[in-house]
Parts: structure tokens; C-alpha cells; sequence
């Protein structure tokens, strides 16, 4: 029965704060705004195995695609961090400084990593010397900190983002790192698709770019209240950290020239948005293939001692068969709380799927199923157990998906003025796309008469394909492209 | 031949620290000494694999035994580091300050955690309330920061440390707390095990404890040189920090009273030792059970093009039948390289078995084997590649344990005065136990007179028998057990 005063809709936008902080704390997810550092939260058990299956997830699509995963200090000196000089503009205002050790002042202040770009390329400079060692393609999964002057928010505006995967590649050409790009946004939608999130992806204008990049690829999501989260970027670096951090190779005609690099970078915001995509008024729904907890069983307490035995022996049977076929499967044999105040719990925390087990599946020699998704339940055999719960997950996972999707897409309007834009964002929010002619100065004008953030381009070309031939709403020019605006993170 | 100049001996005591430095680096396991933040270093591609399993083995055996994985803030405010007195007093001197943000100077300073005991209970005072969720055990794997005053080295006296395994535990009573240093004990006995790294385990004296513990159990092991390493810590906290933080519980009788606690620690010194111990002049000797890469082929040239296909058909076969039986295997393919040199890399780095294919070994469908920790080579069919790995590789796993176990017991040595304890710390170092009194004075003075460092009293009394009887050597009471000397890191 679960907690039948909650529905399984989304919380409503204006509810979504609320929910999201209420549900992270409830389900025991990650723990924020109690610790005495502003900005930073905690991880709390059953959150973080979900972040250690989010981190192997990203850990192994990274490595198949031969990455090298590499752990690099977490200080950096300042003459180090300022050697680029777009890069420093970018970050000055917002790095925290070590100045003391013990109770000596420090010679040299130390700045905690915001990004690794710097410290990456000076030890690059050290290990590649030749064309033959690229591509060289490294990542780690660290805490990076920003000293944030915006209001912070739980897993998606922190001073310490615990979780971010930065992956810094060298190459010996332009091209090859244009190549790189491509195949980091591949990856990405990859990692994005494994856990049903859905994205746009487009080239960020030149004005919102990563500080030091030739250009910068980012992938966006629509959180439930209608804003969109930055979930990943992918930075052609060209060649500004190599020749600021002095990172040469010898070329095949046996010239030298500096490397040409990317970097590609995912953080906390991809468990934020796990969680918030496709949850509702119940907590977390977890995708079956990432759950911690796949199944939970629920034993259902008989009239008699011999009906609890009973029970127990049957409890241990359908374990035993889902070790078998490998589930993630734990039981919930806590005395002290009803079956109800069971379902509640693990359907707060997101559990794909619920085995209740009591007297009369004993003796049938079933388990009774109900799906946390859709609230069906059925009984089913225990010989079709693994074979069932196999298909169920898989269909929880499609149905995730799907349902995100096409939330998503009903959220992106195409608007040929400003004024109608500027109304969507205002009324449903989301994503609008207006036709753009290109030009710098139209764009930041669209930000302006829409109130709207611009995202940039869509990199695919057919998604711009309905604005060519209209005209830009600014100039008057013809649109080359397509402008992606929306109230933003 | 791999590299016909070099044999399988340790270093030499003499040659140890340089040995050290050198195999890290040219192995690439670790770059230290460039980054240009002393104390700190930059975990390699190959190196972090390493640190990969030996994490991975870590996780696996908390896991079982009830821990649960968190993850806290780095930042420790000033006003939560001070709350417990003699912690605190313990890390004044060592402790790294963040005083900025951005230009900004901060109102509260912050600490890079130097160790997690007042974070942790910070937050257990909001999540724990009965004895009902005790015990809890915590632990998470971090960067912890000391500016350490001494000469830092690689791996072993850092200022960063990014391998600090940190568990911390809560208990109801002091007996509880007490069974769980106990059980800490042996799941580190088991850690260790695993890896085929010897210990000893000793009762810290008292001057020597972690700074808030009732009492500190440490695990140390004999590196190369002859010097001890402090490889582990279990501590007994008592309540002092759950005072000093307010972590309070309803007991039983519905009584109020502080949680008692313990904690426990391992650090980047268990990769350290692991390739100190096991490693000969030719470089790492890396058990099989852990090794990240388990079997390298290399391929050996024909003498024409049908002879290099076969041997490639051939090497492929091979990898398939590696990769059903699970073995973590990869083929050297490189061409600008000569098998030669290759089993010089591979060996350097310390994978545990190297199979050479050639044209032979294509046509008689077998592999030529050779074992990295003995040099022994054979041939072996190649329908029993997988019965004769597993049997090798337990077979190294044993001997490399073993051979550690032998050669550090040669270097504990007892003796029942102290200038035969000083003269022995001087010429073998190794560890030098003496009958002791139990008084703080007397193993004070042991130090001056030995010129050693206090290790403490064994956990096993059975290590201490051969001591009954005997006369402290400082004061000639009856020994009640042995103190452990010896120079150390």
C-alpha cells in the first residue's frame, strides 16, 4: 500500500525545491545545509552507493573507450594556476586559498584544484615528448571547490563538488581533437542514455564559453520546476594550456609544436538530476540497472509461529534463487516496523522492484511483485523468477527513459519572435529555440528582450533544420542556426 | 632475458630509498618530487590501477563486515576542529588553512581535514538518537592534508596523503567499542594478508597514542632499510570526541549517555609497502591476486610473413582462452620495441606472469611461461593454460608471502639488556623487543638508551611469554611484558 496519500506524479515546479531537498534527506541520500560549511554536503550511505554504481558506470564506458583514470594533488600554487591567462580570468574571483600551514604563513599560496587544466598540463609537460605517446587520454574522479557567491543549492550549486570526473586529453593535431570532442559527446549521451537521462546538446555561444577553450559543447537537462542543468561539458582547449604550461612533442616531420587538448568534465549534477528526473511525490525511482537495492523483499508477518517458519524458509529460497541470477537483493526483516511502513521506505528510496513474501506465497510457492514505477503488481512463480524480473527491468528502464524523453521534448517550443519566447519561458519555462542569424550581438539581445539564458547552438544540424530560410528576430538577417534560451541553473 | 644485469635480490638497506624512488618513477606508479607542491604526487596511469585493487580489496572486506561507505567535506571549520582538546593539541602544528575566497578573507577559517574524527561525530550527533542503530560503522576513502615539518617522501611521509582509508565507528557501551578494535584488527590482518605484507601489532605506549584515544593498536612492518613503517592504526576514542560534539543516545534504560567510539586508518603506506616488500633490483613484484595487469604476452617474431601471421593467430587464441577463465591479461603489440626490452618493462612494473608466443609455441599450440618472482620458465600446453595459471598464481601469491613473513621474523630480535638493543637497532636495525616493567619511565628511557623509537607491547600475550620472568632492563622490576623498539619512519 505504500504511503497512499502520494501519488506518483512529478512534484509541480513551484514544488520542486522542497521535494528535491526533502527527498534527499528522507531517502538517506546525501545529507545538506546541516554541515557548518556552506555550500558543501554529506553522503550519506545508501546515497553514496548510489554514487559508487553512477562513478563505475562512468569509470567503465571512460576505460573502454581507453581512457587512463590518473589522481593528481588537490593544491595547486598560485604562479601554476595563473600561467593562462583566460583561464585565471575566469576563476579568480572564485578559488579558495590555503595561506598557512600550521601557524607559519606559506611562501607560496596554494589555490584548491577549481579544474585541473593547469596541474594536467604541467606534468604533461614532463611525460609526453613525442607524436608516437598520442593521443594520451587521462581522467580522474576528484572534489574540485568554488567559492560560489550565487545562493548554493543541494548537489547542483556546492562550494565542494565531491563527484567531478575530469577527463584532460592531448592530441598532436587540431583535428584529432576535434575528433575527440565528438567522440566525448558520444560518450557522454552514452553514460547520459545508461541512466535515462534526457539532454540537449548544444555549442555554447562564444561568450559563455570555458575560460581558456577555442569552444565548449555542453549537454543541458529540464529539471521538473521548468529551469535546465548544465549536466556535462566537452571543451576544445586548442592549444592555450600547451603553450602556457610549455607541453611540446616532436611531430612526425620532426618539428616540434605544442599539443592540442580537450577536456571534458561531469559532476554531482548527474546524481542531482538522476534523482530529480525521474522521481515523484513517493522519492526516488531508481533505474533498475543502476539500483544499489534491485529488488527488496518484504516478508509478511503470518496468524501462527508455522506460517512465520514457513514464511522464513520461503524468504530464504527466493534469495538464494536471486543470487543465482545475480540481483541486487536484500531483505527487510526489521521487527519493529509494519509491512506498510516497509513499502513507504523503499519506495521513498527508490527500489525498482518490491517482493512481498508472506503465508500464501509460502505455500504457493510464488512472490507477490509490485513495480515501483507504475505501482503494478502481479504474482508470479518462483521457477519464473529471474526470467521475469530480467524483462521487468528492462522494461522499468525503457519506461523511465521514455517517460523523461518525451517530458523533456514537450517542453522545447519553437518561437519565430522574442515576445512570444520571452512568454513560454515566462508561462512553462523550459527550453525555446528562436532562429539565429549568428551573429554575438543578436544573441546577447535575445538573452536581454527574453529574460532567458542563451545555451547555444544544437551541434546535430537537423535539429536546426526548421529555422533556416527565417529570419533572425533581431536583425532581420537569415538564421544560419538556431538559438536554444531557457531559464537556467 | 629481461634485464640480464640486474638479479632478484632486494636492495640493500643502503640502496633502499633510491631503489625506491627509481622503480615508482620508471614503473610509473607514482610521480614524486616534480609537482610542484612539496610533499604531494601524482598517482600514474599504471600506479593507479594498483591502487584501483588494492582499494577495491579494502572496500570488499569493510563491506562485508558491516561498514558502510560515506563521503564527507574536506573543509573542517576552526570551530569544530577545537573541540576536542587534546585532538586538537595533537594537530596545531599540522594542520593547512584556507583563509580565502576568492579575494575575499573568509569570517570562519577553514581546515583541509587532516583526519575525520570531528566531522563524523558533528553529524552523528544529528543522525544517531538510540542504541537500537548501534553499532554504526562508517569509513570512506580521502585526501587528508598534514604540513609536515619533517622530510617528506614519496608515498610514505606526504603532505597529501589520497589514499586515507578512514573508518569510524559508534558504539553503546565501552565493551562494544572495545570488540570492534578487536575485530578491526583482524579485518586489517586480513588486508594485509591478502597482499602478502608482514606486521607486527603492538599497543602504542601511551605517549605514543592518537591524540583524543583512550588507546591506539598499530600495525607496523619492516621496509627494506631496516626501518619500521606504521602501515595501520586502530584506535579506542572512548567518548571524547562524542562528548566534546554532544553525540548522545537513549540506552536501553531510556538513560541518556554519549556514544562510545573508534576509529580506524590505513594510508597510500599499504601500496608503499606492497612494492617495497615484494620488489627485487629488476623492480615491483606484484601478487597475482592483486596484479592489474596478471599476465603480459609477448610476441616473438618469425622469420616471415606466415610465421607472424600464425603467431598472431595464435597470440588471439590465446587471449580467448585468458579472458573464459577470467584472467586479467594484455599483449605487448608494440613494434618499435624488441621482446627484449619488453620484458624488461613488464618485469620493472611487476606483473607476475609473462608468456612468450612464437612461432614454436604457435606450432605446438603451447605458450612459453616464465614467473616474474622466480624466473622459472616452462612450457604448457596450451589446453591447460588456465588449471596451470591458478596454480601459479597461488603459487606466487604464497611464496612472496611467505618470503616476506621469513625475512622480516629474521629482523625482530630479542635481547635482555639495552646496550645489546641499541647495538642491534645500530647494525641490523629491524626491531628489537626487551622486557618491560609496564612504566612509562622506564620505556622512556629505553628510547634515549637504545636510541630507538617505542613500538609498544604486543596485542597477543603470547608474544610477550618468552619476557616473564625476565628483569626490565631499566629498573629491574619483573617484566609484565616486552616492549617493541626500533628505528622508525
Amino acid at each position: 500500500m505504500g504511503n497512499p496519500r502520494k501519488g506518483l506524479e512529478k512534484p509541480s515546479p513551484s514544488e520542486f525545491s522542497e521535494w528535491f531537498d526533502n527527498v534527499i534527506r528522507e531517502a538517506q541520500v546525501y545529507d545538506y545545509g546541516r554541515y557548518p560549511v556552506k555550500g558543501t554536503g554529506v553522503w550519506m550511505p545508501y546515497g553514496f552507493s548510489i554514487r559508487r554504481r553512477v562513478t563505475d558506470l562512468i569509470r567503465s564506458i571512460l576505460d573502454d573507450a581507453g581512457h587512463e583514470e590518473v589522481l593528481f594533488p588537490m593544491l595547486i600554487p598560485e604562479d601554476l594556476l595563473v600561467k593562462e591567462e583566460e583561464h585565471i580570468k575566469g576563476f579568480r574571483d572564485e578559488v579558495y586559498w590555503v595561506t598557512h600551514g600550521g601557524l607559519e604563513e606559506l611562501d607560496v599560496k596554494y589555490a584548491l584544484r577549481p579544474t585541473s587544466e593547469t596541474s594536467i598540463s604541467f606534468m604533461e609537460s614532463l611525460w609526453l615528448s613525442s607524436y608516437k605517446q598520442l593521443p594520451k587520454l587521462y581522467y580522474q574522479i576528484v572534489s574540485i571547490f568554488r567559492y560560489e557567491t550565487k545562493a548554493t543549492r543541494a548537489m547542483i550549486r556546492l562550494r565542494e563538488v565531491t563527484t567531478f570526473k575530469e577527463a584532460h586529453t592531448a592530441h598532436a593535431t587540431f583535428e584529432d581533437a576535434d575528433r575527440q570532442v565528438k567522440e566525448a559527446v558520444g560518450l557522454y549521451s552514452k553514460i547520459f542514455d545508461s541512466l535515462g537521462i534526457p539532454y540537449t546538446i548544444q555549442k555554447r555561444p562564444d561568450w559563455d564559453k570555458f575560460a581558456g577553450a577555442l569552444y565548449t559543447i555542453a549537454f543541458d537537462t529540464i529539471m521538473p520546476d521548468g529551469k535546465t542543468l548544465q549536466i556535462g561539458t566537452v571543451h576544445h582547449l586548442g592549444q592555450s594550456f600547451s603553450k602556457a604550461l610549455d607541453v611540446k612533442i616532436q611531430l612526425p616531420n620532426e618539428e616540434n609544436d605544442y599539443v592540442w587538448q580537450t577536456s571534458y568534465g561531469i559532476s554531482d549534477r548527474i546524481i542531482a538530476s538522476l534523482i530529480a528526473i525521474h522521481g515523484d511525490k513517493r522519492g526516488l525511482k531508481l533505474p533498475y540497472s543502476i539500483a544499489p537495492i534491485q529488488v527488496i523483499l518484504v516478508p509478511i508477518p503470518g496468524k501462527s509461529d508455522e506460517e512465520n517458519e514457513a514464511v522464513k524458509r520461503h524468504v530464504d529460497r527466493v534469495m538464494e534463487r536471486l543470487k543465482q541470477c545475480g540481483v541486487r537483493a536484500r531483505v527487510d526483516w526489521r521487527d519493529e516496523l509494519t509491512p506498510g511502513r516497509k513499502f513507504y521506505e523503499w519506495e521513498q528510496k527508490g527500489v525498482p522492484i518490491r517482493l512481498e513474501i508472506g503465508p500464501r506465497e509460502a505455500r504457493e510457492n510464488t512472490v507477490f511483485m509490485a513495480r515501483r514505477d507504475t505501482l503494478e503488481k502481479r504474482t508470479i512463480p518462483l521457477e519464473m523468477l529471474c526470467e521475469t524480473l530480467e524483462q521487468e527491468g528492462k522494461s522499468i528502464d525503457e519506461s523511465l527513459k521514455e517517460k523523461a524523453w518525451s517530458w523533456m521534448r514537450e517542453r522545447i517550443t519553437r518561437c519565430h519572435n522574442l515576445e512570444e519566447a520571452r512568454e513560454s519561458l515566462a508561462s512553462k519555462r523550459g527550453i525555446v529555440e528562436v532562429p539565429w542569424c549568428g551573429k554575438a550581438s543578436c544573441g546577447l539581445r535575445m538573452e536581454e528582450e527574453t529574460e532567458g539564458k542563451t545555451l547555444g547552438s544544437p551541434i546535430r544540424v537537423e535539429e536546426a533544420e526548421w529555422a533556416r530560410g527565417a529570419k533572425c528576430p533581431v536583425c532581420g538577417a537569415p538564421a544560419v542556426t538556431t538559438m536554444r534560451l531557457a531559464k537556467s541553473y
